[in-house]
C-alpha cells in the first residue's frame, strides 16, 4: 500500500488515553504510518515494512516518537522581551518594564516578529500546537499558517483600549472576525481569550459566555493567578474570583484557567463538579513567586491539568520539556511526597490533557488512529539520556530539547533533522535583533 | 608578547569577588589571555590584539565567557543508574533499587566507567570542577586525571563494609594514600567524605576532623537532608545531628555540609558564626521530596551557599545550568519574594562560591589574573536565547548547556567547539551499554 510517510522508531510512545492501563504503553521497534496528514497506523516496524511502501521514509533506530507538546498558555509575541527585566516583584515588573514597553511597541509588526520568533522557538522545541492570549491575534493566525503550526488563537478582551482595540464591543467584533476568517481551517482553532477577572467587568464575561457557546469554542483566561487578585476580586466583588465566574455561568468544560495558584478545598470540589481545565505553568508561578497550584490535589478529583510555558518574559523561554520536568519535581517537593506526579503523568500532562483542555482531543494530543499526525522525534542516544532504562524517565528527568529532531504537524514535516523548513532562523534572529535595539533605546529614552 | 591562548569575546563575565561591588560586572568586547595554565589579564579585545601574539586564538563574536562550573556534589559513577527508578518514596527507591544494585555491581570497573560517563557529561555541559563521594574514589582520580578536569576526591568512610573497605581503618588508609598520591597534582584536591550522620559513628567522625586538620583538607557530608535523618538521630543520639557534629567539634569553615533542609533559625545562626559552607542541590532534593533548603535566608546570613547536582540516578543530569536555574526559581517560590536569588546570585552559586566552599578559591572559580584558567564559552546567539537583554539572565533563565561550546580547565581545551577532545564519546556509550545489559538482567534475577 502507498502511503505518504512511515517513521520507523526504536521507541513509539503513543500517550494514547485509550491504553492508559497498560501503563506507560511504551512500544520498541514500532513504526508510525502517515497518510494525508493524518495516523494510518502504528505497528511492529517489521509489519510495516512489509505492508506499505511510502514516499517519505525515516529510520529513527535511536529515537522515540511521540505526540507533540501541546503548550497551553503562551503570549508568544512576548519573546521579544525575553530578558527584558526579571527578580523583580510581580507589579514592579509589570508597571516599569512589561506594560511600558507593550505601550509602546505592539502593533501588528511587533506581534508578528515576536510570534514567529517564539513559533521558531516551539517547533524547535517540539511544541506542535500553543494556545496563544496576546493583541493582534490576527498576526499570530497568520503567521501559525505561514509557519504550519497548529494554534488556538485567543481571541482577546480587556476592559481598556489599547492599539488592537478601543473598547469591549471592538475587541468582540475583531475576535469574531478571526473566528470567522478560520473556521474552516484546520490547523487554526479559536478561543475566547478575556484577559483576568481584574481586567474584564461582568457585562463582558457574560457577552463572551454566550458567544462562547454559540461558536461552540473555549474560554481562556488567567485565574486566581495570585493572593492580591484573591484580595482584590473580595474587595470589589465582596468574593473570590473564581466564585464571581461561577456566579456568572463561566464555569464549564469550556474554560481552560490558568494559574490556579490559590484554590480551597471547596474550590477544588467545584473545579472538579463542573468540568473545569487548568492550566499549570510552574516555571511562570515559580519566576513570579505566584503561589503554588495544588496539581497532585487536582489530579487526584480527576481534574483534568495541562501544561503551559507562559510567555518568554517571565519563564523565560517555551521549553515544554523542561517544563514538564518542573512540574514533576515541583509537585513532589511541594507536597513532600517523591511518588506524585510520576514521569508518565507529566508526559499525559504536556500532550493529551493539552488537547482535552483546548477541546481539540478528537484531533491531537496522541498517536491514535485517526487523528492528526502531530508528532515530534527525540533521540536518545546521547550521553546525556544513557544508560537508559525507561525511555519516559528520560524524556521527564533527563533529556534536553536539543535532542528534538523532527517534528511534523498534520503529517508536514517542520523540523527535519534539526533544520526548520518553514523558517528562516536567519532572518528571525535579525529582526529580533532590530526589536532589541529599538526596545532597549526607548527603555534608555523613558 | 608571545601567550599560550586568546580568547577574545563578546561578553567576558568574571564572577570576581573583588569586583562585586560593581554588580553583574559584565565586559563587552574583552579579551581572555592564557599562558602556561593560568588566566595572565582580561582586557579589552582591541588592547589585547596588540599586546598579545597567541599560540591558539578563538574569536568567540557571539559567546560569553565565564568561570567553568564548580559542581560541589555529585556521586558520579550512579550515572550508570540514571533512571533505573524514580517517582518512589526515598527508602524504597534505596532499598529496592539503588542499594541492590550497588551491592551487586559496585566495583573499580564500574566507577571507572561511570565516573568517566559523569565527566564527559560534565564537560560537555561546561563543569570544570566537581566534588565527588562514592565508592572507589581512587578510579575517580585516575578518570579525572585521563579526562583533564579537575575534582575533589571525596576519600569516603561509612560505618559498614563495603566491596571498597571493609572497616573505617580500612576506609581511612585507603583515603590517605589517595592523599598522598595526589598532594603534588595541581588538578586532583582531595577531601574527607563521611557519608551522613546515620551512618557514620562519633568515633569515626572525631578521627576524621583529627585528619582533615592535619592534612588541610574539607569534610564533605550529607547533612539534614531529610526529616527522618533528624527523627533518627534524636532517637539514638538525644540531638539534631548538626548539634551532634557541633558537640564533635566538626563545625568549622572546613565542613561542606550537603542539603541542609531541615533547619531552624539557631541553627542558621550557628552555621555562620561557625563558617560552615552549604551545598545546595534543588532538583535532587525535589526529586526525593526531602525538603527546602532555605537558600535566601542563608545567603541573608552571609552563609556560603554552592550549587550541587547529587547523583544523575536522583536528579537525573549533571547539569549545573539547569541546576543554577531551578535554584533561582525554586528560592521565589518558596519565599513568596521574585526579588531573591537573582541571577547573578545564582551564577556566583555555581561558580565562586563553589570554589571557596571546597577551599580552592585561591586557584578557581572566577576569571581573575593568576587563577588557573578553568574557563567556559557560552553561544547566545541562538533563537532561543535571543533578543538579549542583559547575558547574565539569558545564562540563568534561558540556555542550555548545549549552547556551550568550550571548555579549558588550567589552559587545557577540553571540549573544543563541542567536540571533546581527552575522551571518545562512543566508547563512553558503548561502555553504559554493556552496563545497561547486565544491570537490567540483574534486576530481572532479583
Amino acid at each position: 500500500m502507498n502511503i505518504d510517510t512511515l517513521i520507523n522508531a526504536r521507541w513509539v510512545i503513543p500517550v494514547d488515553p485509550a491504553n492508559s492501563n497498560k501503563g506507560n504503553n511504551i512500544l520498541e521497534h514500532h513504526s508510525l504510518a502517515i497518510d494525508d496528514g493524518e495516523i494510518l497506523a502504528i505497528l511492529p516496524t517489521e509489519e510495516a515494512q512489509n505492508k506499505y511502501s511510502a514516499f517519505d521514509e525515516y529510520h529513527l533506530g535511536s529515537h522515540a516518537v511521540m505526540p507533540g507538546f501541546i503548550n497551553c498558555h503562551t503570549h508568544a509575541a512576548m519573546t521579544l522581551f525575553r530578558g527584558l527585566a526579571d527578580d523583580l516583584p510581580l507589579m514592579e515588573w509589570l508597571n516599569e518594564y512589561i506594560w511600558p514597553a507593550e505601550q509602546q511597541w505592539i502593533g501588528p509588526e511587533f506581534v508578528n516578529d515576536g510570534s514567529r520568533h517564539a513559533i521558531t522557538e516551539m517547533i524547535r522545541g517540539g511544541t506542535t500546537c500553543f494556545s496563544d492570549m496576546y493583541f493582534f491575534p490576527d498576526q499570530v493566525a497568520e503567521v501559525a499558517v505561514e509557519t504550519g503550526i497548529r494554534a488556538v488563537i485567543g481571541l482577546i478582551l480587556i476592559d481598556f483600549p489599547t492599539a488592537w482595540a478601543k473598547d469591549a464591543d471592538e475587541y468582540l467584533v475583531k475576535g469574531e472576525q478571526i473566528h470567522d476568517k478560520y473556521r474552516h481551517n484546520s490547523l487554526v482553532h479559536t478561543a475566547f481569550a478575556p484577559h483576568a477577572p481584574y481586567t474584564v467587568s461582568d457585562g463582558s464575561l457574560q457577552r463572551i459566555n454566550t458567544l462562547a457557546e454559540e461558536l461552540d469554542i473555549p474560554i481562556h483566561m488567567h485565574i486566581h493567578e495570585t493572593v492580591d487578585e484573591i484580595n482584590q476580586s473580595e474587595e470589589q466583588h465582596g468574593k473570590r474570583s473564581l466564585k464571581r465566574l461561577h456566579d456568572l455561568g463561566l464555569l464549564s468544560p469550556r474554560l481552560i484557567a490558568v494559574h490556579m495558584t490559590q484554590l480551597t478545598e471547596e474550590e477544588i470540589a467545584l473545579i472538579s463538579t463542573q468540568g473545569v481545565h487548568i492550566v499549570h505553568c510552574p516555571e511562570s508561578n515559580l519566576k513570579l513567586a505566584s503561589g503554588f497550584c495544588p496539581v497532585s490535589e487536582l489530579l487526584q478529583q480527576d481534574i483534568n491539568v495541562a501544561l503551559g510555558t507562559d510567555s518568554a518574559a517571565s519563564n523565560n523561554d517555551l521549553d515544554m520539556l523542561g517544563e514538564m520536568r518542573t512540574a514533576a519535581l515541583l509537585a513532589k517537593g511541594i507536597t513532600g511526597n517523591s511518588s506524585v506526579l510520576p514521569a508518565h503523568q507529566a508526559l499525559e500532562m504536556a500532550t493529551i490533557n493539552g488537547a482535552k483542555a483546548l477541546g481539540i482531543d478528537h484531533i491531537t494530543g496522541s498517536l491514535t488512529k485517526g487523528k492528526a499526525a502531530d508528532v515530534i522525534a527525540i533521540d536518545l542516544d546521547t550521553i546525556e539520556s544513557q544508560p537508559l532504562y525507561d525511555p519516559v524517565s528520560h524524556l521527564v528527568y533527563a533529556a534536553n530539547r536539543n535532542q528534538i529532531t523532527d517534528v511534523w504537524v498534520a503529517g508536514k514535516q517542520l523540523l527535519k533533522n534539526r533544520t526548520l523548513t518553514t523558517i528562516n532562523e536567519n532572518i528571525v534572529l535579525s529582526r529580533s535583533r532590530d526589536w532589541q535595539e529599538k526596545i532597549n533605546a526607548g527603555k534608555i529614552n523613558n
